[in-house]
């Protein structure tokens, strides 16, 4: 695999860096639009400010590569508009995940609804998500590009929405099945990170069913993995690293595939000590430090690895027996390597 | 003017059950979509609930008379389902603006961050968005269709948005200057309420801008009139009638028009006592009645009923002078009695 020749056919950088300037453009118009008419530009500059703070950008980068796997060609100003709009839509889901979640910092910067009110950060979500619709709706696509594409991204944005409220149902205390984490993994993250994305690329360039469902099947278990490692990260990753606080998972109780399996192999005691710190909004470093030990002696850590690995290892025999063109092939190969490793 | 012959010709009550009809439809096609992938029903349940409480359906209601304010004939389903998806969005707004509130009750029911959780409401308010989104995309609409109405859905939706950022802005503490209520009303009703939905209806039919000015200079000034109306029934209102309790405006100290006129016209010992109550989330019915009396004596009260009267003048005159249909013309003119008369 060369990097360098996936890096000249499919220029991540350059459609991050393309994206960003997209989302500028348009927070500025939308800005000399309210003062204009003497609306609120306090709201605008939060959500700009959010939208400045860093993030990877995936899932434009995604749509642009889903794009150019069905044989769209280069980054064509109308897709590059509805690969942003998935930025701003995700900065939606984050403003309003974050309310939820009572977090304090995002990308090491104080949350949304902490710069301004919890009440503000509402109507910012909402705003997000109607300027998602507007920069999507307004991004210059065919009128048979308009109509592949919409249903695409009000699923995605649907099974995106239905997941979050999984994982609500399920937070504070996180049951012993793996079941529901692993629904919530898939709808939260696989579909709405990668599948999703790649998906609504490849609606704009009118792909055909059989790239639809060789994305979907690198898309499910590389997002899977994504999200595992997310997990994993919650709890044994460096905060410098995430960027956000190390106990915040556990306080909140998130009920991942981690906990089940924790859970599941616990012996009473490490059952009862798992009880009283998981979804405790006052736990310390020390019973952090407890929750950390089981996790690794009761060998959930371990299996979570191995069903990383497991996933990572399905998506790249699926993507090898792809029919999709070269760099992409190579592209998606380097992410299902980036999204599910160790330290990021 | 007969009210017969106009509800022989555009039948209000027909269209509210149509549009009933319609989101019973698709909320039960979500249901069944969620029970088949094993997605949770709550969310669901709990809008479902929301959309069959009431709700006077008064932007499809509009939507169709701007349908046929362009010359559209009859209520083709495309048009429907358009104009259900403002009530969608329109379940959005509410549930949300009740957490912004913290508002107990709506249309006579426990709101629904009440009925499941703050954190679950913020999510169903989302979906709801969603869903209006999707209805809307599904509707059935040619393309050229779409594309004149997408614009206009999208500002109708950013308007309401940025009308309610305002809002809340001046919130707690309400300005003696009436200009930010009187532009809080124009965006949070009369542009959401009234202009939006029969631009919205008007954009289906291909209006020109002739009827696209006539309908705005009808619905700016009824609009205001609705929602000067309104924040006197908010202090005055039977809560039987109005189906919120009666302090909530007080307690949440809402920027009105009618408090800032009485805020400009009190003495000093009246502004004390305003200033003390209006905000004031323990405000007692002692201290209601005593705010009461100086929206009374300020003349406050009688100036806002007079700003009533002579908005719905001007929409009358307008409406008169325009070219429209005769049988939406007659509707029109009900529609700006019911919508600024007293007692509901």
């Amino acid at each position: 695999m060369s990097t360098q020749t996936s890096a000249a056919l499919f220029d991540q950088d350059a459609v991050r860096q393309a994206v960003d300037a997209t989302l500028t453009h348009y927070m500025s118009g939308q800005t000399r639009n309210a003062h204009h008419r003497g609306l609120p530009q306090q709201s605008l500059q939060a959500l700009s400010n959010f939208l400045n703070s860093g993030g990877k950008r995936i899932r434009p980068v995604l749509c642009v590569a889903g794009w150019q796997a069905a044989d769209g060609a280069g980054v064509p100003e109308p897709v590059l508009k509805a690969a942003a709009s998935l930025e701003m839509f995700h900065a939606s889901v984050l403003i309003h995940d974050d309310i939820i979640d009572a977090s304090d910092t995002r990308r090491g910067q104080p949350t949304v609804h902490r710069q301004v009110s919890t009440e503000a950060a509402i109507i910012i979500g909402d705003l997000a998500l109607v300027f998602a619709d507007d920069l999507l709706h307004n991004a210059g696509l065919g009128p048979e590009q308009l109509a592949a594409v919409l249903p695409v991204a009000d699923h995605l944005r649907a099974d995106t929405l239905h997941g979050q409220y999984l994982d609500i149902s399920h937070a504070g205390e996180p049951p012993a099945d793996p079941g529901p984490a692993l629904k919530i993994t898939r709808y939260k993250t696989a579909k709405y990170t990668i599948e999703g994305p790649l998906l609504l690329g490849a609606a704009l360039a009118g792909a055909d069913n059989a790239v639809r469902s060789q994305l979907s099947a690198y898309a499910i278990p590389v997002g899977e993995a994504f999200q595992l490692r997310d997990d994993l990260l919650g709890v044994f990753g460096n905060p410098h690293d995430t960027g956000k606080p190390a106990l915040d998972d556990l306080r909140e109780g998130k009920a991942t595939v981690l906990m089940a399996l924790a859970l599941q192999n616990a012996d009473s005691a490490q059952h009862r000590t798992l009880r009283r710190h998981v979804g405790n909004p006052r736990l310390d470093d020390d019973g952090a430090g407890q929750v950390r030990t089981i996790l690794t002696d009761t060998g959930a850590r371990a299996t979570v690895e191995e069903m990383i690995t497991q996933r990572r290892q399905n998506a790249l025999t699926t993507l090898n027996a792809a029919d999709l063109p070269t760099h992409i092939r190579t592209a998606l190969r380097s992410l299902a390597f980036s999204a599910t490793a160790r330290t990021t």
